[in-house]
């Protein structure tokens, strides 16, 4: 379902830590998505404390204004936070959590951004202090090289932001974050429940993943490249892929994408069946079917 | 192999009947690659006659300035031309060579552009009048959308350009159309011979579009509109595809593309069980190995 339009301003009212320009932001773990929120969030004027392990990293966001101030400490910043949001590959932030949420400020709303979250949101807010909220978010934009450096705030611009939220979720962390996402810049706000959004991602994203994997791979093709057209180019950008995060997302969501992957190579099977067996008849209505289809995706 | 760069004007001693602007070209079938060739070729001075079986078709590109002169009767026109260019579906140009051939001024260059070569040249030289020379090309451009309204002069640009010469061709009728497609606006212009360029294309091309095809109509997912994002756009952007030209290409090139397509099937499974059997390390040196291959293709 797509969220109806709300004012971009966030409500003054809702929480007296997250509210208007006085929120302070934590962010945690500072690579492209990281990097990226903290130096949307600066350009917006909130105040922005990054932490990461990689002294480097925390060097680089300061010298280059995506963050007020950076420590490898957590104990140094959580307390100043009103809103922190976890930038970590899934799997960091249980143990992150456990580790350091003791020092964060009672009533901060934690949001984390996992690309899979059946496996991920509940444990989370099994784990979380009483006091404080746990949401999952899932903004769907990124950029295929890793690190700061490559971090860039117009990512979100125009991005499709999804809510996940459970019944542990409150209706003012949830407009809140529909606020913030809009005043990030993205495009259509929607909210899922964690199956759905597994499913979802299962198809459209991690599916379309091992497809480009799989055809860049399918044989030796270097002596092809001079030859090269759009569609090729189309069908394997994404096979320049983050080779340590993705594997755990596909392993969070094995049973998903093992269906859909199954589902795909049954399509395939048929298509190559068809064509095996002279069904031109066949094959025009399965393009049919594909154009008819893909009219609706713009 | 790359053609060295050439001189972008005709040689004008080459032939006298396709020598520099006096060449007039006649095309047959004035679908979206007919009438681009047509456009780009009157925005280069050159005379040009369009051949086409639908009235309606002819009068648009008269309308348009498309074509000096049109007919569905090739024998006002053919005597006139000294190139002639074949626009139609791949099948269809055998029969029609065998109506019309008789009109062919002698000496008169004949290309044709079907995507596939292998079925298609040979039996065309075989039987092209002797005192006239058919050469296979393949522009690598075109549109998704049929029929003359979507042709557009500008599709060349850049676009690259295979000549698909035999042993029945002249150095001659190969150093013209190399010029020719220079002056058309085309990038790379390469040399290949029936058998590698059905490979290449069945990779490149065909697969891709079996994929696209496959991906698109492997389950219900119009309620997925909302939450796209490029990759799964990128992927399916050709499965919008012309259902009467590509069965036919398909069953042309059948035995190359069941081969490419069942390598695909094998990588695609093979990443499957990977998965499956929760191997994170072949997982991840899978995705190192496409990253690597993907980045030589730009």
């Amino acid at each position: 379902m797509t969220v109806p339009e709300m004012t971009p301003a966030l409500h003054p009212n809702l929480h007296p830590k997250w509210a208007g320009s006085r929120c302070t932001f934590g962010i945690v773990g500072l690579g492209v998505m990281g990097g990226s929120f903290a130096a949307r969030l600066r350009q917006l004027g909130y105040t922005v404390y990054g932490m990461d392990l990689d002294a480097d990293t925390l060097q680089y966001a300061q010298d280059h204004g995506i963050i007020d101030e950076g420590s490898q400490d957590p104990a140094m910043l959580l307390p100043q936070c009103d809103v922190v949001i976890f930038c970590l590959y899934p799997t960091k932030i249980e143990p992150w959590l456990r580790d350091h949420q003791h020092h964060l400020n009672p009533g901060t709303l934690v949001l984390e951004i996992s690309g899979v979250k059946t496996g991920i949101t509940g444990p989370l807010q099994d784990l979380m202090r009483p006091d404080c909220e746990l949401l999952s978010i899932h903004p769907m934009c990124g950029r295929e090289s890793q690190g700061i450096r490559y971090s860039d705030p117009k990512i979100f611009d125009g991005a499709n932001f999804l809510i996940i939220p459970t019944d542990r979720n409150t209706h003012e962390s949830v407009r809140f974050v529909q606020g913030l996402a809009r005043e990030l810049g993205c495009g259509t706000i929607s909210e899922l429940d964690p199956e759905s959004h597994d499913r979802m991602i299962g198809f459209l994203s991690q599916l379309t993943h091992v497809i480009a994997v799989s055809l860049m791979n399918t044989h030796e093709n270097s002596h092809l490249v001079q030859y090269t057209g759009d569609s090729f180019r189309d069908l394997t950008r994404i096979a320049r892929i983050n080779e340590n995060m993705w594997p755990e997302l596909f392993l969070l969501n094995r049973e998903i994408l093992l269906d859909e992957t199954d589902q795909f190579l049954a399509a395939v099977q048929q298509f190559r069946d068809m064509l095996a067996n002279g069904d031109r008849q066949g094959m025009k209505e399965a393009m049919i079917e594909s154009t008819k289809r893909r009219e609706k995706f713009g």
